[in-house]
């Protein structure tokens, strides 16, 4: 039995729903005009695959008669989308595989065209400038023209953006990972980004009197600080807050990314005073409290979207917004967590513990006042203990360990930020995504997230990336060119306490 | 003194107000965080043209690299858009030059991913298509980058829409036109044909409840059949009238493309009962009293969308429209005016005359008729009088040169339209854009067109481009790839009946 | 310290802020242009108010000069409505009557009037009409124009809705009910009956993309079948499900009056069926299974518009929506609770058992099942079980006695809604309005509402009002002006089986 | 054959087309639920009109009954509609006067009411109260029900401005006034102005995004520097420039009152320098260079809506609005044309001639250069050529009479303004508007209004009257109550000058 997908949506009316009707029961294929002419059966096993693919995915026409070919009926998209929509996860996996297998890029044709290339070399550059445009259109993918279709459909867009998803877990399964894949992947990516430049986003401001739709969309996809309740997520577009979301023209009502900023006098250290404690939801804004904009939450809601870089921009957008709206306003900077923070630092204690390197973590003194608070015996015993604390989160609930672990935890946790890396870039996500953006690594904040979430994932430290307006062209040019982090003389200092205690 | 072009809007608050003053005065370069720094003097004749151009348009980054890179800062493509906005067409002219030439592909890179590419041939797939995905970035030129770049700018998307208008001009007027120009206009179309793909355009109707402003832009967008006056539109949008128009998120209240349309009883086959005489403005439809959709106008406004397939796709979207509002028409039809068929015709009576072959176009009797109808000798002196005739339209006073006139210039046309080729396609410019969408050549009528504009462009003569909703697909690809005309019995009729007579 | 109240929202810019700064600082006036100027201290007491009434409610202008006095600046309406705000209940108590007593009607001229008409009796009919329109005049109570000219301030219509509901709470508390109070009583209702003429309202369909904010009011407003959570609300306004409310200029955003329908095949006679149980909340609507229009809740929002018809215009502009949308559509009826019809047949069964009459309730028979089914001695026993049984709803727990007590209270169900009377009207309010609405009683349903409430309610026995559109008008008219009750056959047979049994 | 009236329209879908097809071909009573019965014939001279009113004007209920009447049918408001928008204007005066006399004040009723009610100034105040609320409720008309339930239907408080528009105009053509069409004007300004309170009004800014509908009708209202094109028309939206309506939820689309301002430097002593020269219409506003805002046209749109105030208002609000916008604005004047100044001045001439008072207006030496300029005798000769040269504008031609006639015709102009009255109140209707609205008569500018029809109306000179914000409340009081005009010393000091010279 065949049925759409969740998230596939038609709109529009008499015809839309002849459509549906049409795709549900599969009966007869009503002509209304080459809108949508669906033969029969939908589905056939592999067969049935090799026999839509050839009929939906047109050759590529010439080089000489490229604009000479009609678009293809609506329906071919149509078909495409629907009959994809109706496959189990496997068999998408096999008709992802063979249509980037068997629909890709002519190599021969392309060969041939690289040798007349280097023929070309000897003569004119015209003729040089021509073979590269064959060249260049030879280099496209058979498939990506019927991408281009779909995306002229209603809910086509959508649909490639979740087709991406998929290719992205294929890819990141590794199993099914192809050269072929990669190529279908980079082929969506660069369409996607075509489509979701920023001259085509819309930026809203989410507010109590926007459509309940889109705020239970906000607040489903906010997995930074989890919305708890309707009243919960009434105060995060109340007063003192922002919420800004990009939508587009293709995919509407939906959120793309979104961005919750608290407005306040300084720069928080302390996320529970943004979420959960704060004047009464009627109050008015007293715009002389507002010095500071805190972006305390950003979520990319499309997982088909990576690498799409829209959160960069969205900041960006939103700063301008609040400039307008608070010309005196000269501070910006995120309030973020710092997942991973506690899984590698139990990763290094039980590497500390069977390698006997405890005193890299902690100096003598320390481990002392942490055995004399948790009654063990030293060495191992303690390092064990520690660890154990730190993955129950019960440390929290003795006054003295928390005294004890706070210099350790901070500098601790200023190198797992500043020094661990991936491929010389910021191993923690969120570091790099900020840092990329050009903010500086500013301020580590001691007890800023007392959730139960905030201590099991990073010991109940959150970190300020400062977004300096000045400098974060440079610094992301920094970053990413040269991998520097741009860090604050508080993040320096403890980053150099732990180098001075760690031989890591 | 700089001044900003009239198509050029800003948009938003303070911050443009402060862009202007600074692109105005030119006096100071504040720095509101990056967002527009300018480098002063901004003219300075070729050297700052190289100026500029090596500091906007950025290198390509490398293969590995490519995702490293941050955008660059909005300044330098506003920088960009502003020197060039403020440059002469010479100038223009020289600057476009320069960086289609300089900016481009790295030809000598490509070279060696060709032979790169001819190795692998040996080699895994793997391999190859790895080189090909290099080949296909190294194919990207420099300034493509600048281009998405500016894209992403309040107004950008409209500035490049006009950068291309100059670039057709260019292109069009020969004496400028290079290979690389040739390729920075190719850039430039693909770019806007992702941008302005149907699924990212909005269907508007217009109406007299529409901004003033949209409908004085329908009103000098119009060219087939000018609007007269502010009541002459009105008319355009009321009752028994239809205004669609294409408009996109990036440029907002500006209609692209615009389709008329009358709904009428049957298929019309004069235009002065569609602009001219009708009900009153305030009477209401009768639903019953529609059963035909006239496309009387269609007209795109942005000479930098050439070849950017957007009439084609408004008209489809414009039938559902009207097949859902009613559902039990039936009926569509352009009804088109035929320019050209008189300077076609004028042409042919020249080369006749100086041939000596009036009979390849009129029969004896016929020419007899005409003779005495306008008391001419016999031979080149009528072909003279007939040819001036036809150019002062003279001949419509006349009922009895009308009468002789009618089945000539009918069968004329017919071949005009039919017959007359430019690449195998037809060489009148309306009919190849019905004929490409699908439509039939379905009715040529008499009469149609008694505006001095239209005696003269067309003796008078109109035709409908029937669309067959059944058969667009199937015609619109034999056109296209067999250049196989669908015509009426009507139209054959006619053309046989020239080509008896004609040794042409 | 002064706060206003929740209900009271200024609108607008600057302007506001500054008032409410002004409002709550009560520290200075500023002048901004004689909008708002408040003399200190606002409040002191009983002269405070006197002072403020005699400032702010200027006199009657004479009737010769009633068209010469300028309206009194906007501050002298903010100072009111502000004093008012910050008054504890027994305060505005005190002042409501003290405005209505001192500042109401001149009786001394009006009795004057009264001796002018009768002495123009015998003039011509000009002077009377002419000593009538001062009559007219001098019955308008100085207060009146106050109240006119808060209209006219924002946030002013709510005011006064929410101040009439004040008057309206002291009139039903009888102890501060005086004729005067009714006076100011009826000049509101008759104000407010001008700006909520059904002319001025708006009717908007509420869907769960209308703002976040009118959805939460609709949840809160949404009395009789509460709303528990937002997934219910959604499916509320969901498909099957139409929400519809009237909305006023002068109070955006704020619905005035709900009406909630499902869409269903049949009359619906149970509403767990509606506000539980269907299908899931993505499905489409099939329109061939709409058939009946069931209005399961209609609230009132304003207490302060008591009076003011708007439910049943809300009804009537709903039925014509929904017969636009949905042109076959013929069944329109409620489904309506019977609040107040357990408490009525336990105050009889109380009675009954007091003065020995159980067999005016229950036949012999029926007497024998109920006490062998609760295992009770007959008479008294017996009643008082009955009672307890009710008054628990634990007789919903035995089939037996369910199956017993059906007819039973079926019949004494119908008696209260067609034959209990208050000064001739149905007792029963629900009865009362869609009797008024021309309604006809249509069926009782027997497990209808098996929730808590239900029982304890009506014994889980809901009615079906059923709308006959053709004969509303005259239903209305002959109810409200001959008190008939226009019901069904069942309804009817249902009453006369309670008749032949009972002596009540 | 019946017609609606163009400026009658319903709104709606399939609903108001049946009730059109009814209204057109009254050939028959469809029964759509009571919605619309008409009965047949709808016309049948003043037979008829007796059955219409009798039918449709329903009689009082009586005081005990009143709240329980249901609403009439719908239908008989709309044959109340369509019955009299079928009428001839002679026909509609009959029936207006057949409707006042025979459907309003019970007469007898109140005489007795107004017995009881000297009866009961012996008892206690309760029963007077009771009784003048009886008294109040008999003093309805009885057409005051019909008219507020046309107000309910679509179009009905349309059709009452219009009725209104009508009455108005019999009273003021005297021939059909009566006492009883004075209390039907009296019940209907009553009506709308309640309606049309400023808090049900809706402020709307027009600019070129307006509909266009909107701005034709702002265009075809302008009245007092009439619109010459759309050109013309987008300068007034444009920068520089607001224009400002109030718009009615009854009467959707409809400006009701048009106040279009222009933004200055200083206050404006030129109209030519507003509505004809000025920036190019791209320019952008300099907001350094707004200091003032001028009042140069104020038109209330609908003459049914006399004496309702509108534009009183409308000038309050786009002050805050203007203020808003900018802050800094502190000069608000209106500039105004001087209607009537010219007729009267001939009218003062013609009579000085015939008097032989010629010095009252201009002194000796005055006299003589008038005379030396257009070579007349002395005395009531220079009066005559005086008053042509003042008819046909010619004295503009020559610079030295306009030299000699700038002070006469000023201070003459200053009398006209300030010291002709009518019942007291200033003759001038435009000073007497801005009058009662609290303005200043501020400043007299010579030459102000070039135009052939400034020059005919008042010899060129326009007025300013200031709108000091501190002072508005204060001086519309003194004006309205005491008729004390606030004026500039340049006025007074033109009035004192004329005063010295006149005797009259």
């Amino acid at each position: 039995m065949l049925s759409l997908p969740a998230n596939w949506a038609f709109r529009g009316g008499v015809r839309c729903w002849r459509h549906r009707a049409v795709l549900r029961g599969a009966l007869k294929a009503p002509d209304v005009n080459g809108v949508c002419r669906y033969s029969t059966p939908i589905r056939g096993g592999v067969a049935g695959m090799e026999d839509i693919l050839a009929r939906v995915v047109a050759p590529l026409p010439t080089y000489e008669t490229r604009d000479k070919y009609p678009p293809p009926p609506e329906s071919n998209s149509l078909e495409f989308m629907h009959f994809y929509a109706g496959l189990e996860k496997e068999e998408k996996l096999g008709f992802l595989t063979k249509l980037s297998h068997d629909f890709g890029v002519d190599h021969k044709g392309i060969s041939e065209l690289a040798l007349r290339l280097l023929d070309a070399q000897l003569r004119d550059l015209a003729t040089i400038l021509q073979v590269e445009d064959r060249l260049r259109y030879g280099l496209t993918p058979r498939y990506k023209q019927l991408l281009n279709h779909i995306s002229r459909v209603e809910g086509g867009v959508k649909f490639l953006v979740d087709l991406r998803a998929d290719v992205l877990e294929m890819i990141s399964s590794k199993a099914s990972e192809t050269p072929q894949i990669r190529d279908l992947n980079g082929t969506l990516k660069s369409l996607l980004s075509e489509w979701f430049s920023v001259g085509l986003l819309r930026l809203e401001r989410i507010t109590w009197q926007s459509p309940c739709d889109i705020l239970q969309r906000i607040s489903q996809y906010e997995a930074v600080h989890p919305v708890r309740n309707w009243t919960d997520l009434k105060r995060r577009v109340g007063p003192y807050r922002r919420c800004y979301a990009f939508t587009h023209a293709a995919m509407p009502g939906e959120p793309l990314v979104v961005l919750h900023v608290a407005l306040t006098e300084d720069i928080s250290d302390n996320i529970q005073s943004i979420v959960r404690e704060f004047a009464t939801l009627d109050s008015e804004e007293d715009v002389n409290k507002i010095n500071a904009a805190i972006f305390y939450s950003i979520s990319s809601t499309q997982a088909g979207l990576q690498g799409v870089e829209l959160g960069n921009y969205l900041i960006k957008r939103v700063v301008r917004e609040l400039q307008s709206e608070f010309p005196h306003m000269a501070q910006f900077s995120s309030l973020s967590p710092i997942p991973g923070f506690s899984s590698w630092l139990q990763g290094l204690l039980g590497q500390c513990k069977k390698e006997g390197r405890g005193s890299d973590l902690l100096s003598e003194q320390e481990w002392e006042q942490v055995e004399q608070a948790v009654d063990s015996a030293p060495g191992p015993a303690a390092i064990e203990a520690l660890r154990k604390l730190i993955a129950t989160g019960e440390w929290t609930r003795s006054e003295r360990l928390t005294r004890v672990l706070e210099p350790v935890l901070m500098r601790l946790c200023a190198w797992y930020l500043y020094g661990e890396k991936r491929r010389g870039y910021a191993l923690n996500p969120v570091a790099n995504f900020h840092l990329q953006n050009g903010a500086t690594m500013w301020r580590l904040n001691w007890s800023a997230d007392t959730s139960p979430r905030g201590v099991a994932n990073s010991c109940g430290i959150m970190v300020n990336y400062r977004y300096f307006l000045n400098e974060t062209s440079k610094n992301s040019a920094l970053y990413l060119q040269n991998k520097v982090i741009s860090a604050s003389e508080q993040l320096v200092g403890l980053v150099s306490q732990f180098q001075k205690s760690s031989k890591l």
